[in-house]
């Protein structure tokens, strides 16, 4: 087969997922937990599929992570039952966690990060006769969420969860580094993961002193994951960009370009003179609007590649993104016969999370050759 | 009921509709293209839902606009027989479009701006044995796409495709005045109007004069629509925000608060004493990282509402997403006995197109209760 007409049974735009470059990325971060000593809890908000999980535990269904209940329905009647929801608990919610938990006898580890929201999430439990376990979300520098470490916060947290035991059970604290992304010189992100390390194992140690057991120490993000000096007294990471990579961790310096697993191939739909530039048939709902990468490297909405090879044509980029449209600037028309109307093309996404966030499924491409098509869930 | 109540049956986040504000802005842009003597064909890919698109067409199924041939699939098996599909097809899309005409008994209009595409969509009618109109798309200023008015690649075009009649039949031309929302005075909003008439309509005559008869002469765009002083020569408009509005609009002077149909509710999922500011669950992919109207207003990824009466609270913005995160700064910790944990607020959208895409359906309101789910459609 022409490399070219890899795709033509395709209609674009539509999502391609390197299943061969997936199991490599996934190989690499348990490899590096395992010489963390730690266990790795893969983030399933960006793959949002049961075959990529299943690719991240080497075949298992072992612990998760998941940002949405809609997530956590979906791998739980898939068969996973240790399933860590990181977004913070609204207590009206907690029936909905009840009836996963039981419909599919799985585990839904919950976070909190306010005492009175502990308390309320008791007495709901108890209302509900339901049980679960519950991680305190420390703040470790980036503001979003979460209490300081090792605080009278954390410590009233702990307490309010333990007078409605058995309903709530303090199953440990997690911090999230999110800032990492704010830097692209590894020394700082290795700084940052020692920060987001102490803050966790900290909190930990100050509620075993309470007589709390606290056995989880959860740390996570795929930067901080990677370059973390060690873990000592943490139990486990999350991570999920790993699984795919992006032009935001690229730019970066994270992963190299031939990680990256997800890219969008787009057809040439027009030739603007006026410019000029390709037009394509990905605008912003086929990329998103996320430009993250552009803050280390010049990427425009995406990175335009040879649609075989996948590497990068120049520095051609889509620049302009109309809601099914998207504008990329050639320096001239010679461009326009190198790629013709109706020619293809890839696009490498600056956040995976949000690009795939917009497709029903993955187009698999394995030995060079498309496979089969994995669903993913959306939604909340 | 208690105002607050009103959404309580609702799992957050959730894209609330209003059906009130939808049908009177729907009734304003009817009212408008009948004072104009143009005929509206209402574009859908902001809808994207049937029970809009009647709502649009004051109960009927009129012609329509949309993006995706998923659009076009979705109106045409619902009963629109009238669909002009506004992105330049691919002839690789053909056989999809003609399955679409012929299971639905549908007439799908498609947009051309290149000769050699011209013929190739000519060549593959024949072969499919089909029939499609085809619209000249008209370059009026943007550079998007489109070919220069009343130019020789417009001639070419016409003649391209008058080569495979009857299998292409020139329906007419179309232009989008979308570089309107780069202003935010009426004065150069009603100009570019007028640059968009003339565009289209010397188009028509120019092809006129060449013996085609170029019935449609369409234009769109809802500030233009809205704008314009005539539309003497133009025979339809599509426009698609104008149902639902947002703030980009808003910011642009185009519509007023009250106007704004759509709006995520939000549950507070905490409050960061860092800062301060409120933790909500609605984040990158529910809210989208579209920003348009800051170039024009401060709103962030959105305004924060009271839930119940869709009145901004204050200045409040979401200024900061994660994925399912979105932070919302507040001048003091009052406001978090204002706003406690677990209470809903609803966020004004930036670009309603893209927050709407992430939804599978709106919850509508109606006479100020939820009524009903209506559907979306999404994906390509």
């Amino acid at each position: 087969m022409n490399p070219a007409d890899l795709f033509d049974g395709l209609y674009t735009p539509a999502l391609i997922l390197d299943a061969d470059r997936l199991e490599r990325n996934a190989a690499r971060m348990r490899a590096r937990c395992d010489d963390l000593g730690v266990a790795l809890r893969p983030h399933l908000k960006t793959a949002k599929s049961v075959d990529v999980a299943r690719i991240a535990a080497d075949g298992g269904q072992g612990p998760i992570t998941v940002s949405t209940l809609a997530e956590a329905e979906y791998f739980a009647a898939a068969g996973w039952r240790d399933i860590l929801y990181s977004t913070a608990i609204a207590p009206a919610k907690l029936a909905r966690a009840d009836r996963i938990q039981r419909e599919h006898g799985a585990r839904l580890l919950l976070i909190v990060d306010d005492r009175e929201v502990a308390a309320a999430i008791g007495r709901e439990a108890s209302s509900l006769g339901a049980r679960f376990g519950v991680l305190i979300e420390i703040d470790c520098g980036e503001h979003r969420s979460g209490v300081e470490p090792a605080s009278a916060e954390l410590v009233a947290i702990a307490e309010a969860l333990g007078a409605h035991a058995p309903h709530v059970e303090l199953a440990g604290v997690m911090a999230h580094a999110g800032h990492s992304y704010a830097f692209d010189d590894l020394a700082s992100i290795r700084a940052l993961a020692e920060v987001e390390r102490l803050a966790t194992v900290s909190s930990a140690e100050l509620l075993r002193e309470r007589g709390c057991p606290c056995p989880i120490v959860s740390v996570g993000s795929t930067p901080t994951a990677l370059l973390a000096g060690h873990l000592e007294g943490v139990t486990e990471v999350r991570a999920g960009i790993y699984l795919f990579w992006d032009l935001s961790q690229l730019s970066r310096g994270i992963c190299a370009e031939d990680d990256l697993a997800v890219s969008v191939l787009a057809t040439v739909i027009g030739h603007q003179r006026r410019g000029p530039s390709l037009i394509l048939d990905a605008g912003a709902l086929a990329l998103s609007k996320d430009i993250g990468a552009n803050r280390f490297m010049p990427a425009g909405y995406g990175l335009v590649c040879d649609a075989a090879t996948l590497k990068p044509l120049g520095a051609l980029a889509v620049t302009t993104v109309h809601q099914e449209h998207g504008n990329v600037p050639v320096p001239d028309e010679s461009w326009f016969a190198r790629l013709p109307i109706g020619s293809r093309v890839r696009i490498l996404p600056n956040h995976a999370c949000l690009t795939c966030a917009a497709y029903p499924s993955y187009d698999v491409l394995r030995g060079g050759t498309l496979t089969t098509q994995w669903p993913r869930v959306s939604g909340w």
